[in-house]
């Protein structure tokens, strides 16, 4: 795999030379920089040297299949994820639902941070938002076995009156798969965070897992739920924390 | 506080002394019931000892305030958390929604053992589900303050067409309250789980937390997901596991 690009501009030339039409390469900009910026760059630029290495189809474009009250579904038909979760997001924020609704998307993959996401449409649409999304499987039995379940991270966003929203994001692993690839931690490590109390990790792991195939099907998919906030927790929860570091701040 | 009770013909016996209605008296003893028979003593018996120190109101029922498409408002109006979730899980049994339904309970405390909650949708609708609920704040920050969360469990119930649901139910922290309580952990070790990791378990129980108060407001209160699965992944997900104990198992 050739080295990751080191510079915006860089990243922007080789994501042009992949090939996706101009409106992708800005999506998977925003989120690659993004990324970066946040410092989970396993989830950032690496990913164009990544990305280079595989083939996916260059026009495929998501499409939303069926929207009923409470449940929307969403085929990836064959694009990066980042594309169909940037779509959801997109329609979400142009139309927001009145009380809470269910966005299922099958075959939706690679998905990146998924606390992006959940930003976006905090941010932009004033909704909480719960995500989580099926990757390889990776993760083992606490009591060893074959890896069952991806490392299936749980994001949350919950919008504030009084500055950035709180963003959770969580995987299940005691190490990312982007720390095993640049030998930063080994295979064994990969396994459900929480050592003594594993077991918790790797139940989350799973029933993460099963909600979006039971929903998506058994190619990897994504989950997410966004709801109208009722009331504005987040300005007397920061108070609380007196200033200490909460989920999602820079 | 006395002791627990010890049979369930005491259990029984002791809940009927509380004045409860019939009708309630059933819910709860089915709850607690349940628990000790899963093992898990501090959703069991044990709180009929801690039901018999408290003052609640005996006549207080929950009620539905509001039902829109995607989304169902309760209240507790006082009464018990267990009366508030056995209600919306007769509800939604009742009448599954055709796609996914988000329903949030206000002023909905204790909840129990969230376990049993999305089970019985599970089992008895057909329904995923998952559950979380918020209590006392016990949790601090993985770098030392005062308790900032509830232990905020979270649970998920996936149906399968081959046998039992896979039903996860995880608290945030390392040890559980009824083991302080009962003096088999000290104070000190009520942290979120994960040691090193355990700013992960931190995040999801702010996640959920403020999840929770940004729908149901500041009072103890619970949401319930449920959604109509599309996939059937339990029966293929226990043969790849060969075996192994998986979440919910007896």
């Amino acid at each position: 795999m050739s080295d990751a690009p080191t510079t915006p501009i860089e990243a922007r030339a080789r994501l042009e030379l992949l090939g996706l039409g101009l409106a992708a390469q800005d999506v998977l900009f925003a989120h690659f920089d993004d990324a970066e910026r946040r410092g989970k760059r396993g989830h950032g630029y690496a990913r164009i040297a990544w990305l280079e290495e595989r083939s996916f189809d260059l026009d495929a474009s998501p499409g939303k299949t069926d929207s009923r009250p409470g449940l929307d579904r969403w085929d990836g038909h064959g694009a990066l994820g980042y594309l169909t979760l940037q779509a959801i997001c997109d329609d979400l924020i142009a139309s927001p639902p009145a009380t809470a609704k269910l966005a299922v998307a099958t075959r939706c993959f690679p998905t990146g941070a998924l606390g992006y996401w959940v930003r976006l449409v905090s941010e932009q649409a004033g909704l909480i938002a719960l995500l989580t999304a099926t990757s390889p499987r990776r993760l083992p039995h606490p009591d060893g076995s074959e890896a069952l379940t991806g490392t299936n991270p749980l994001a949350i966003a919950i919008p504030s009156s009084g500055g950035p929203p709180i963003v959770v994001d969580v995987s299940m692993g005691a190490v990312t798969h982007g720390d095993v690839l640049a030998g930063l931690a080994s295979p064994e490590e990969l396994v459900p965070f929480g050592g003594k109390n594993a077991h918790k990790a790797f139940a989350l792991a799973v029933g993460l897992e099963l909600l979006v195939e039971a929903l998506a099907g058994p190619e990897h998919g994504a989950v997410m739920l966004v709801a109208r906030p009722e009331f504005d927790p987040v300005p007397g929860f920061r108070e609380r924390a007196e200033g200490l570091r909460l989920p999602g701040d820079s």
